[in-house]
């Protein structure tokens, strides 16, 4: 495995690389989760077409400040580099690129990119310029790597729909795979900030996930009585903030059930329209998220 | 000379296009000053390194809607498409891209690219968001056409130093190159939007150089009267507002002298410093821009 902690010699990487490079961009403090986006990345990165021949695996670890709000957790943001490098070379990442933040930003930087409409609700509520601070990095990222394929976890929803709008409106020429969310035995969605809960909040969480299940189930059963008509939002909606509201030590940020694509919230569920419940817990300043499709699939 | 108004005949077409790739960005309405970018851009494209192989030269024609305010020319803005298609062809352009303002934007497109530093005076003062979308739409096409280097005219300053930061800041791959402004025999900055000025106004309108060659000469003197001393230029941009207030039928929209790469204006000439005079003056609706540098190349 190769590694860089400056852009030249990424450059210099995939000028040589063959195709398809697949690039998963990560904030580090890596777990299963991470683990299962680089193997999907390294099944894409196989490429039948040419004989056989390997394209490449990147892996970016930077924790990027511009996506940390004045009051957020930059500073307490886990970074155990020993053990993020050592999982990349057991997964087998070509390339791991780590920057420190001067070589991604120059001191004078004054130009950024915004998303307006799918950034402002949910999680970019209570984290303005959140948003635009992961369009602006992954955009940099993309730059450098140039990668043709780039794999983001569904665990963080938003910021996958949000990614996808990008590259939509830019006319990103890469294509944006979203993994499903790895989940602990008990359901609890993995994520580098479950290591920072308390042990009563660590063994309630997982009913963050049992929520959304049974949010899912209710759903299905209520479009299942509907036939092709729509059901209302509201019943299924005031159940799953009522299953959060008793989880103990929780406190909701956000409950919501949207279009999957736009996030726009959704009054009716209706055949057709994927919809999708997001929530945002905070267990004292540890604030977890998870989402599930309301969609039936069958 | 390949012709696309959608943007998969150019991917298809980079992709089997030779290094280096050149691109000129353009509204259309081309004139001289367009085709002298281009030749430039022929030149960029002879890759003596790879055996005589010829790279391509992209000119795309983009009235962009984004970087117009509701009550600019968008509509008036001249766009006589069958003259630009033969410049094109006569210059040797490789590939034309034409697109409709609907193959670019979306309905609902809600990312844009935000400059907040050098364009917010000058241009931009009067402008507001106009540079965010000439940033935005930089950044597709450059999405769209991957080019290697990208030729902009140095008459559009503010703009020219506006890409080149975005080009830095986003770490965009693309070289990018400023080409002197091509003037007419009197002068006057080939625009256009001269064809929009009354005959009068066309008459009278080269004293904008005149007055940026005097401007440029005093200060060349004042400078080496001060040796490595440094010069107020307070004086060297009064003499240049009262050579434009004279103009007859001329409105001063600004008058500014400033570091030519940040664009903050300067209080004093020294040596290390690269100055520039710009300069925009309206003559009824229509209006001129036009810069010159003030630091001596000797």
């Amino acid at each position: 495995m190769k590694t860089a902690a400056l852009i030249g010699p990424v450059t210099a990487w995939r000028r040589r690389a063959h195709s398809p490079v697949v690039f998963v961009p990560t904030m580090g403090a890596l777990h299963e989760g991470h683990a299962a986006l680089i193997r999907r990345a390294k099944r894409l990165a196989t490429n039948k077409s040419s004989g056989g021949k390997r394209g490449g695996v990147v892996v970016s670890i930077f924790v990027n400040p511009k996506q940390f709000g004045p009051k957020e957790d930059l500073s307490k943001y886990p970074r155990p580099f020993a053990e993020d490098l050592a999982l990349c070379k057991r997964e087998g990442v070509d390339l791991l690129f780590h920057p420190a933040p001067a070589e991604m930003y120059s001191t004078d930087a004054s130009v950024a990119i915004t998303e307006s409409s799918l950034a402002l609700g949910l999680c970019g509520a209570s984290r303005p310029g959140h948003f635009d601070g992961v369009c602006t990095v992954v955009s940099m990222l993309f730059n450098i790597v140039r990668p043709d394929i780039a794999v983001f976890g569904e665990k963080d929803w938003q910021q996958l729909a949000v990614i996808r709008r990008m590259v939509r409106d830019l006319r990103i020429p890469v294509k944006i795979v979203g993994h499903p969310t790895e989940r602990e035995e008990d359901g609890l969605a993995l994520s580098s900030r479950n290591r920072l809960l308390s042990p009563e909040a660590r063994r309630v969480a997982p009913r963050i996930y049992q929520a959304l299940l049974a949010t899912a189930m209710e759903a299905e059963e209520a479009q299942a009585e509907a036939g092709t008509a729509t059901t209302s939002v509201s019943k299924v909606l005031k159940r799953l903030k009522q299953d959060l509201t008793v989880i103990p030590g929780a406190e909701i940020d956000y409950v919501e059930i949207v279009d999957e694509v736009t996030l726009t919230p959704l009054k009716k569920l209706s055949p057709g329209v994927n919809a999708r419940a997001l929530v945002a817990v905070r267990f004292d300043s540890v604030r977890l998220i998870d989402n599930l499709s309301l969609t039936s699939r069958r």
